[in-house]
C-alpha cells in the first residue's frame, strides 16, 4: 500500500491468493484451476476496480490462463491483469522492472550523496528476476557484481568473475530453472559457498539483498558494515530484519527500504495498465525512461519528507511518512474518515 | 454547450444542481448530503456518459466527498468527476485554468492585432480563482494590473501598487476568505472604493471583467471606452450586459465573449478526464502548454469563422457561429435530426 | 485476422454485415435501418469487446447513424465504431490511410532493396479512396502515376498527364461520384481505354492494383513483367489471382500481398480507438507518422520472418507466417488450446 | 398514491407522460414515437422498479408498441407494462375492472347499510370503459340504469329504456367511437339532452359519476339530493367538486370518494403483475373474485378507519387517513424519515 | 413455435444445439463440455429471456451440469433450464408429461366424438419416455396396449400380453437401456418382429406413433385404416409423412397432429418455470391436473378453430391456424410488423 | 444448511454478521450503520442469489432500515430480505413461525406415536418469540404449560397457573422487555426460581427447550426423564448438550433435534420469499396451513429416513441423514463434485 502510494501512480493496493499448489501439476491441471479460479475472481476485478498481477507461483503461464478466461467470461480485452505476454497487452521491461528500478534508485541516491556506482563492488543475493536484472544493470552502469545466490548457496568472485558478456550464461541457468552453482563452469575465479549467504563472505560497497524475506540478520549486517559496505538498498520484500536495519542506519551512509527501492515492478504494472488504457505499447526505451523517472520521484519524495521531518537521510522514515501521509490525506479528502 | 464545443475536446455539456445550502453546515452534514446526493446521482454518471465538475458551492471538499461515495458505490476509480484532488486523480493547473486561459487568449488576440500585453494596463474585477490567476498571468507577461475587486468594493492603484512579488498577499487573503480591502495594508498607493466596481474609476488598455454576471452596464462600458480601453475579454460568465457589448463592439478594437475567453476551466476538466483515461498525471508544464494550445485553437476558430462570414474581427459572432455549427453538424451526422 | 495481427496493434478481427440494400433508399430509410440494426448489434459491441468499422456500403453517413443510435441506447460516448466524423471522435488521415500506407510500405521496401520511388513509373488501378490517396502519395514522393481506372475503363498517359496540381480535379470527380473518363478534359495527353484494365497497356516499374478482388490474371501479370514491372504491392483485397502471384514472385523483385500492404486502413482504425481512449485527437502529422511507423514495422516483421524461414524476400510467406504465428502464440498463451 | 395504498397490493404509484399528440397520426408514426419513447423510458422501468399502465391516449395499441420495443431492447419478456393484450401477458377483466370495482364497493357498502342494489335507480355519467362496465354490472345485480352520457349530451329513460340484452348496442356504439345519442334508435322511451349532464334531470337512488373531473357542482349535487339520491360513489377521478362533496356528505347516506371507489383498475393492474410473475393467466372468474375481495378490503379499511377516528361513515376521511397512514408508516419503517 | 403457442402458456420457442457427441465420453468430459458450453450460452439465457430444456442427448445429467455452471457464473438460482432434478427446482410429472398429455388429448377428443378409450386397442410405437408413459396412461384409463417398439423391432400381443402390473418390467428394461425384445421373457403371448414397425401387423382402434420422425408411410397408414384404426394422434415429432396424414384424414374419425398432441412436455416445462417463479413445488396431482387442463384447452382451441374455418374435425388445420394466428396477432400488436 | 434442506423449500443457507454493537445507539446511529452496511452488502444480495433474514440484534427496525437502503441503491422492490414489515412485503405468521412449528412437529410426532398433546404437561424454557408462541400453541391444542423462563430465572406452576386468557400478560411483559418474574403478579399459584432453569424442578410429559444453546446438561436431562418426561423437541438452536441428547434418546420415547423442530422460522422466510415473488400476501390461515404442511413433511422425511437406515424413531439420525443426502445429491447432480 505504502509502496504503491510512493510510485505516484493512480493505483491502490491489496494482497490475495489461493491454496492451490501448482507443484507437480500438468499444464492442463493448472489451466483448469486458473479458469475455475478466474470464474469466481472475475466478479471482483475490473480495469478501474482491481487489477491483479503475478507473484510467487503466478508467472506468465498463469497470467495467460487467467487472462484468457477473463476474456471468455466478460468479452472484455482490457488490462485487468498485469504481467501479460507481450503479444496480448503486456509491457516491455516488466520482468526487468524491479531489478532495474532497484539499481536506478541506488544510482540516484548515490548522486545525491555525491558518489557514483561506477567501480563500486555490489553484493547481490538471489538469482531470480530481481537479482538477475539488478546485476545486469549494475554491470551496465560500470559497477562490479561480487555475488549472487540461490536457496542452495552463494557464489562470488573477484572483479572479473562475472561481466556483461558472460551474463547470458546466468540467464540460461535461470531459464531452465538450474542452480547458480552451475556458473562455476564459466568462471575460474568464482567460489561457491554451500548453504550460505553472501553477507559475511564478501567485501562490498553496496549491498542489494534481493532473495527473500529476513535474509539479513544483525550479525550479517554488522559483518557487512565492518567490511566496508556503505550503501544498502533492499530488492526483496523486507530482506533485512529490524535489528539489521538498525545496524545499517547507524553504520552506513544510506539504507533504502524495500517499500521505496523495490517499487519498480509495481510501477511498471501501473505503466502496463496505462498502455492498455491508451491501446498502445511503448518501446523498451520509453518504459525504461518512465521507470527511471518514477524511481527519481520516489527518491525525491522520501528524501524531502525526511528533510521536512528533520531527519535528513533517514529514507526509512521518509518512505513510511510519505506513503502513509498520501493514503491518509486521500482518505480524508474523500470523506472516508471524519 | 457552445463553450465546450469551442474547446475542441470530445465532450458535451449540461448543467444541474441541488437545493442544499451548505452555509452553516458542519463537515459531517456536508459529507452526509454529498453521499446521499451521489447515491442518487451515480445512476446517471460515467466516464463516458456524464462527468460533473465543481461550481458555485462545490469545491474541492465536496468533489472529494462525492468521489469517495462514487467509488464506494461502484467500485470504480474512474475520472467521473473533475476538479479532483491532486492525490487522487486531479489535474495540475485546474484551479488556474480559467484565469490563465483568459490571459492567453487575450495575448493571442493581441498578437493577431499586432500588439502585445507587455506594458498594457489591465483592469480586472473579482478576486476569486479567475481574477487571481488572470492577474498573476498578466503580471508574468509584463502587463500592469490596475484593479481587483470583491462584492464589497474595488481596489486599484498606479503602475506599482501590485506586482508579482506582492501577489502572495492577495493569495493569503483569498485563502482565508478575507476581503480585498485588506490589501491596503500592503500598498501605500492603492485606493479602495466601497461598494463600487472598477470600470468608471480606472484608466486601462484592457478590461477583463472576472467577477460575476452583468457586472458591466452601458454607462460603465462607455466610461471604459472613453478612458482608452481598447480590448475587452470576459473572464466571468456573461459579465457584460447586451448594451455594454454593443458599446465594446463599436468602440474597442476587439471584444471576446465569455464562451470563448473563459473556456480554460472546462478545457482543463477535459484534460483531467484525458489524464484519468490514460492513467497518468501530466506536469504543470504539460497541462499549461495544452491549455495554451486550446486557447490558440479557440481564437483561430472564432477568428476565421468571423472572416468566413464576412465580419472579420467580430469574435462574438465567430464564437456563436463556430460553436453552434459544430453542435448542429454533429447532431445531423449522427442522425438525431432529419 | 492475419492482417490485423501484422499491425501490432492490440486488436483482433472479424467480419459481419447485413442484407439491407441501401440503393435507392432515402436518408430517412437508411437512418431507420441503421438505428434498428444497431439496436440489435449493440448487445455485442464495446470499446474493449468489438468495434466495427465501415466497409462497402457503410461510409461516413452510416457510421454516423449507427454511432448516434449507440449513444442513445447506451448513454456511452465511446469509440465503439471507427471511421467516425472528425467532429465526434474520428481520426485524421482515416480516409487516406490505406492509400498512404500502401505507398509507404512500397517506399520502405524499395529502400530495403536499395532503390527509390523517385522517378519510378507507377501503374495504379481504381479511383476510390485507396487509389486516389495512393496516387497522391506517389506524386508527393516524386513518382510518376501512369494509370488510374474505374469499373468503366482505364485512363493513362505519359510522364506528365497527371500531377499533384491537377490532382484536385480527380478528387472532384470522385466526390460527385463521376467517372474517371471525365479527366480527359483536363489532360491532352491522357488516353482512355473503355472496359479495360491498365495491366497490358502501360509500362511501369511498380504496379499497385487498388481496385477490386481478382483484377489481375496470369496473362496480365506476364504482360506487366514483360513490360518491365519490377515491384508489385496490392492495395485492394487480394487483387492478384494465385497464378498472377506466381508470375510476380518469379518475375519481379518483390511482391507484397494485401494482408501486409493494405493494412493502413485498419491500422488507423486502431489509432482512432487509441485517440478515443485517450480522449484526444492527434494532428494529421501525428497520425501520419504513426501510420508510417506501423508500415515500417509490418515490413520489418514480414521481411525478417521470411529471412528466418530461409526464404528471404518472400513477403507473402513472411506475412502469412508472421500473422499466423502471432495469433497462434497468443491463443496458446491464453489457454485456449492445449 | 393513496389509492394504490388502499388496494393493499405491493405497489407504489407515480404519474408521467409525454407531449406527443397522437391525433391524426398514422399507425406507423405512433409506432415510431412509441419505440423512440420506450428507448429512453426503458432505463427507468423494471418489473420490480416501475411498471407503467395505459391512461388517456395510451390504450391497447400503444401498450403493445411500447411492450414490443421493451422486449427488443432488453430481451426480457416481463410484466413491465400493464394493460397488455391477452395474448402476451395481459389480464382478464382489465378493461372491466374500474367499472366492476365501482359497483362492487357500492354493493358492499349498501350491505353494510342494510340495503341492496336490487331495484335501485342508478344514474351514471360517461359511456367509456368505466361507465359501460359499471352499467353492465348494475344491470347484472338487478339495479336500474337511468342515465348514460358523453361529451355531447346525456341520455336517460324509464325503468326499461336499457337492459342487459340491449346493452350490446351501447358496446357497438362505443367500439366504433360513435355518440351515445345514437342509442335513441334502440329505445322508444329514451330521451336525449344535448350539452347537458344527468344530475338535474333524473331521479335516482344512487349516483355514479363516471365521466370526468369536476362534473358535478354544488347545484347539481343539491338537485340530486333533493330528488332522492341517497348514495354516491365516484367512478371518474374526482368528479365531484369540493362543494358538491359537502352537499353529499350532509345530504346522503354515504359518499365514497374516487380514491376508494375507482381503485379497481389499478387493482387489476396489480393482479396482472402478479400473474406475470407467476407465469400464469387466471380465468375471468378468478380475477373477478380477487377484484371483489380487494374492493371488500378497501371498504372494510376505510370504514373501520373512519370508526377509529370517531367519524363512522365518513368514507372520505377514512380513505384519506388509511392511505396516508400506510404510506407514512412504511416510510418511517424503512428509515426514509427520521 | 406453433406447438408452444397452442399451450397457452406465456412462452415463445426456438431450437439450438451443439456438435459435441457425448457417446463414449466420461462423466468428467461431459461435465467439462457442459461447463464450457454454458459459459458461452449463459450470455443469452435468462428466466425472462430464453430457457432451454433437454432434448436428444441432453437428459438429467446434462441439465444438472449446465445448471450448476449457470449458478456458478451468475450467482442466480433461477429457473433458467427446465427438466431440472426434483431436488433443485424440477417439476413433478416432467418425464411423464408428453406421454400422459398424448393420451389425455386422445381421451378428450374421444369424449368429443361420443366415444371412450375404455376397451380400445391402442397401437404404440417407441419405448422411450413418450411411449412408456403413454402406454401406462392407456392402461390406467382401461385401454389395451397392443404394441411397443424400438429401433430393432416391434413387440405386440393379445389383450393381456401387457398390463399395468407387468409394466414395471418395461420400465426396468428402459432404465438399463435394454431392448424391447427382452420383454418376451415376461409374456408368453407376445410376439416379436425384427426390424419392423407395428403398423401393418396389429389391429387397433387407436394409433399413437411415438417413436421418431416419418415412421408411418402411406402404405402403413392404409394398412392401419384397413385394419380398423379409427383414431390417430402423434406422440413423436411428425411421425406420419404427408401421404400418411392424407390417408388418416380421409379414412379415420380423427387425426391429431404432433403440434397439438405432443405438447405436454413443453407444457410442463412451462409449469416448471411457473413453479420456479413462485418458489414452490407442486405435487404430482397438481401438475397432472394442470397438464390435463392444458390438453383440454388445446383440444378446445384446435377444434373450435376448425369449426370457425368451416372444417369441423380437421384438427391439423385447426392446430396450424390457431397457432399461427396467435403468433401473428401478438407480433402485430407489439408493432413488430406494420 | 441441513435445517434448510429439510424444509423442502428451494433455498440454501449461510451465516454472516457485523461487529457493530447496537446497544446504546440512537435510531439515527443505527440507521446510518444499516445504510452503510447495506451499501457494501448489496453487491452480494439478490432475490435469486442471497436473501438475509434477521437474527440476534437484527429485528424489524433493522430489517426496515436495510430494506430501505436496498431499494434506494437498486431501485428494486424485491424480496431481498425476510422478516419485513407487513406493510411492505412481510409475511403473516413470521414472528410466530418457530414456536408454532415446534409444537406442530411435536403434535405430528405424537400422533405417529398414537398419543396426543391434549392434557400433556409441557415444560418450556425461554420467553422470547420461540417460547411465547410455542406456549400459546400448546395451550390452543389443549396442553398444559408448566414453565417459562428468562436469563434471570424460571417460573412455573400447577395446571392453571397460566392459560390462554392470561397469556396477553406475558405478551405485554415481553413487549416492554420486562422480566418473566413479573408474571407472579398475575398468578397466585406460580412459583419463581431465581437463576435456575426448569428442568430439575418441574414434572412434565414434554420438554421444549426454547431459550438458548446448551441449556440442558446431562443431570438435568436425567432429572427430566426420571420425572416422567417422555418427549423432547428442541426450540432453540442446539439447547441440549451431547450427553443430554444421549440421555433423551435412551430414556424418552422420542427426541427431535433443533434442525428439524425449529425449522419453522426459516420455512416462513421461504414462504415470505414466495409471496414476494408472486406479488401477493397470504392470509394468516394460508401461511399457517403451509407451515403445518412443511412441519408434517419434515417429520415424514426424518422418520422414513430413520426407518430406511434401520433405526426407526431415531429422529436425530433421520434429520442428519436426510438433510445431508439432499445437499450432497444436489451437488453431485449439478457437477460440483466428480
Amino acid at each position: 500500500m505504502l509502496l504503491i502510494a510512493l510510485t505516484g501512480l493512480p493505483m491502490g493496493g491489496g494482497k490475495g491468493g489461493s491454496d492451490f499448489d501448482p507443484k507437480g501439476k500438468s499444464d492442463g491441471e493448472v489451466l483448469r484451476f486458473c479458469q475455475s479460479f478466474m470464474t469466481e475472481l472475475s466478479r471482483y476485478l475490473g480495469a478501474d476496480t482491481d487489477v491483479p498481477a503475478g507473484d510467487i507461483g503466478v508467472g506468465g503461464r498463469e497470467v495467460g490462463f487467467l487472462f484468457g478466461q477473463w476474456k471468455r467470461l466478460t468479452s472484455l480485452h482490457t488490462g485487468v491483469l498485469t504481467g501479460k505476454g507481450l503479444l496480448w497487452g503486456g509491457s516491455n521491461i516488466r520482468p526487468e522492472a524491479t531489478g532495474y528500478g532497484l539499481v536506478y534508485i541506488v544510482d540516484i541516491a548515490l548522486k545525491h550523496h555525491k558518489d557514483t556506482i561506477k567501480g563500486k563492488r555490489v553484493a547481490i543475493s538471489g538469482k531470480g528476476n530481481v537479482a538477475e536484472f539488478a546485476a545486469e544493470k549494475v554491470l551496465q552502469l560500470g559497477g562490479i557484481v561480487v555475488s549472487l545466490s540461490d536457496s542452495d548457496g552463494m557464489i562470488c568472485g573477484g572483479r572479473k568473475w562475472i561481466q556483461l558478456e558472460q551474463f547470458t550464461e546466468v540467464r540460461k541457468i535461470e531459464a531452465r530453472r538450474g542452480r547458480i552453482k552451475e556458473y562455476l563452469k564459466f568462471s575460474k575465479t568464482a567460489k561457491y559457498y554451500e548453504n550460505d549467504r553472501p553477507w559475511k563472505h564478501v567485501k562490498c560497497d553496496i549491498a542489494l539483498p534481493s532473495a527473500t524475506q529476513n535474509e539479513i540478520n544483525k550479525s550479517e549486517a554488522e559483518a557487512l558494515v565492518k567490511n566496508g559496505c556503505k550503501y544498502v538498498a533492499e530488492g526483496a520484500n523486507m530482506p533485512s530484519d529490524p535489528e539489521a536495519i538498525a545496524v545499517f542506519k547507524s553504520g552506513c551512509k544510506f539504507f533504502i527500504p524495500a517499500k521505496a527501492s523495490n517499487a519498480g515492478g509495481v510501477a511498471v504494472s501501473g505503466l502496463e495498465m496505462s498502455q492498455n488504457s491508451q491501446r498502445t505499447q511503448w518501446t523498451r526505451e520509453e518504459v525504461d525512461n518512465k521507470l527511471h523517472g518514477i524511481m527519481q520521484n520516489i527518491f525525491n519524495n522520501i528524501s524531502s519528507t525526511a528533510d521536512d521531518l528533520g531527519k535528513a537521510g533517514d529514507y526509512q522514515l521518509g518512505a513510511n511518512a510519505a506513503g502513509f501521509k498520501k493514503v491518509a490525506d486521500a482518505m480524508f479528502e474523500q470523506g472516508m474518515v471524519l
